[in-house]
C-alpha cells in the first residue's frame, strides 16, 4: 500500500498539492483506493479516496494507528553545516533512517559559507529529504529541522534537560560517547565544523555544562561523525 | 604536509602517473620539498623529492613509521550493490572512515543489474575512492575491495575463523547485533539487496555457519545498513 505523508491530515481530509498529484497522476489511485498516510506526528492513517482530484485528492479515514514503541530516549544533534551541501543532505537523510529527533545546523565561528556559493541550508529541501527517509523507513514521526542557528543563541536556548556532548578534536582526556551517555537520557550533542570547534567554543559550550566526548580513533568527515553520534546513541539504546 | 598513496613504495621510490602529477602540477612541489606517503599495508614514510618529474616523482625515504595500533578485530563486510552505485561508493567512503577490512560486493538472485544501464562495480574508482578516504581519514592499511562475486561462490570460499552474520529481513528472532558478535573476532556479515536475501539464500547462509542478525528497529536501505553494521563491530571494539 502507497504511503502519503500529510502533517495536517487530521484537521483536513485532503492531501497536499503535492501528494495529490503524486497519488493521482503518478500512481493513477482511483476512487476507493486504499492508502496510508503518516502526520509526522506519531500516527498512522489508513484511509480510502473519496475524491481523486490532482490537486486536492480527499480522502476518508478508516483508522488510526498509534506508534507503538515510543522511544524512552531522544537525540538532538546540532552540527555545523559542511562546504558541500550534498553532503549535509546525506547525513539527513541517514540521521532519519536510523532515528533522529531534531536536528539544528549551526553557524560556529569556522563555518565557512564562502563554499556555499549563494546556495545556503533549505529548510524546504531539507524537510523533503526528511520526508523521504521517513516513508521509506517506516517510521511515524517527523524529526524537527532548523538552521542556521548562531553559535551564541543556540547556547543560550537550549532544554535544561538534556545531556549535554560535544565532540571536540583538541588534545584533551576525552571519555568515548559509547560510554559518556547514559541510557535512556535526552541527549543534545554538538559537531564541530571542518576544522573544528575553536578552544573559544569548546570553552563557551563547557560553560553551558556541556561534556567534551570522543567518537572514537578514526578521524571522520563532519557529516560522518554526525550519522555516526546519531547512531552510536541509538546502539546505546537499543 | 601533504600524503600521498604508493602501494609499492617500498619496492620503487617514485611516485605513480597520478600521485606524480598531483605533487608537481598540482601542489607544485619541487626538489627538497617533504612530504607523506602511506602504502596502505600499514607503513607510513616521510619522504623527500628528489626528481619533481610530473610524470615520475622520485623521491628518498627519511623515516618510516609503523601504524601503532593494529586492531584486535577485523571485519568484513559482503553487500549486494543497490540499484542506484553512488549509494554504494558513498558507503565505501564512510566504511573506510569508521574502519572495514574488507568489502566484498555479492550478486545476490535479487541483485538487479538492469538498474546499472551496462555501468558496473568498477573497482578501479572505488579503490581511488577508498584511497582517497583513507587518506583524509589519516588510516595506514587499505581494505581489500573486490566484486561482483557470485552468491555460491562467496559462500564456498569463506574463511573459516571469522564470526559469520546475516542480517536478513524475515521474520524471525534475530538477535541484535550488538549482543551477537563477540569482541575481538574476525567479523564477515552479509547485508542483502533491497528486497532483502531470498528465503533459500538464508537457508543456505544458515547451512554454512552464519547467524541471523538484526540491526535494531528501524528499516534502513541496503548502503545504510551496510554502514550501520561496520559501526556497530567498530563500536563493540572501542
Amino acid at each position: 500500500m502507497h504511503l502519503f505523508y500529510e502533517p495536517d491530515i487530521q484537521q483536513r481530509l485532503f492531501l497536499s498539492e503535492e501528494e495529490s498529484r503524486h497519488a493521482v497522476k503518478v500512481l493513477r489511485l482511483s476512487t476507493g483506493d486504499t492508502l496510508k498516510i503518516v502526520d509526522g506526528k506519531g500516527f498512522r492513517y489508513e484511509a480510502e479516496i473519496v475524491d481523486p482530484n490532482p490537486k486536492r485528492c480527499s480522502v476518508r479515514i478508516r483508522s488510526v494507528e498509534q506508534e507503538a514503541t515510543v522511544r524512552s530516549f531522544s537525540i538532538h544533534l546540532a552540527i555545523a553545516p559542511t562546504k558541500d551541501l550534498d553532503r549535509i543532505e546525506w547525513m539527513l537523510e541517514k540521521c532519519v533512517e536510523v532515528g533522529v529527533d531534531q536536528v539544528s545546523f549551526i553557524r560556529t565561528r569556522r563555518t565557512d559559507e564562502r563554499y556555499w556559493k549563494g546556495k545556503s541550508i533549505h529548510l524546504d529541501r531539507l524537510e523533503k529529504i526528511a520526508v523521504s527517509a521517513l516513508k521509506q523507513s517506516l517510521k511515524l514521526t517527523m524529526p524537527r529541522v532548523e538552521g542556521l542557528i548562531p553559535w551564541d543563541a543556540f547556547l543560550e536556548n537550549l532544554p535544561a534537560d538534556r545531556q549535554k556532548l560535544i565532540a571536540h578534536l583538541e588534545n584533551e582526556d576525552r571519555q568515548l560517547l559509547k560510554y559518556r551517555a547514559t541510557p535512556g537520557g535526552s541527549y543534545v550533542i554538538l559537531i564541530g565544523p571542518e576544522g573544528d570547534f575553536t578552544t573559544q567554543e569548546i570553552a563557551e559550550a563547557k560553560e553551558k555544562g556541556f561534556l567534551a566526548v570522543s567518537l572514537g580513533e578514526s578521524r571522520l568527515r563532519t557529516e560522518t561523525a554526525g550519522l555516526i553520534a546519531v547512531h552510536t546513541l541509538d546502539l546505546l539504546n537499543q
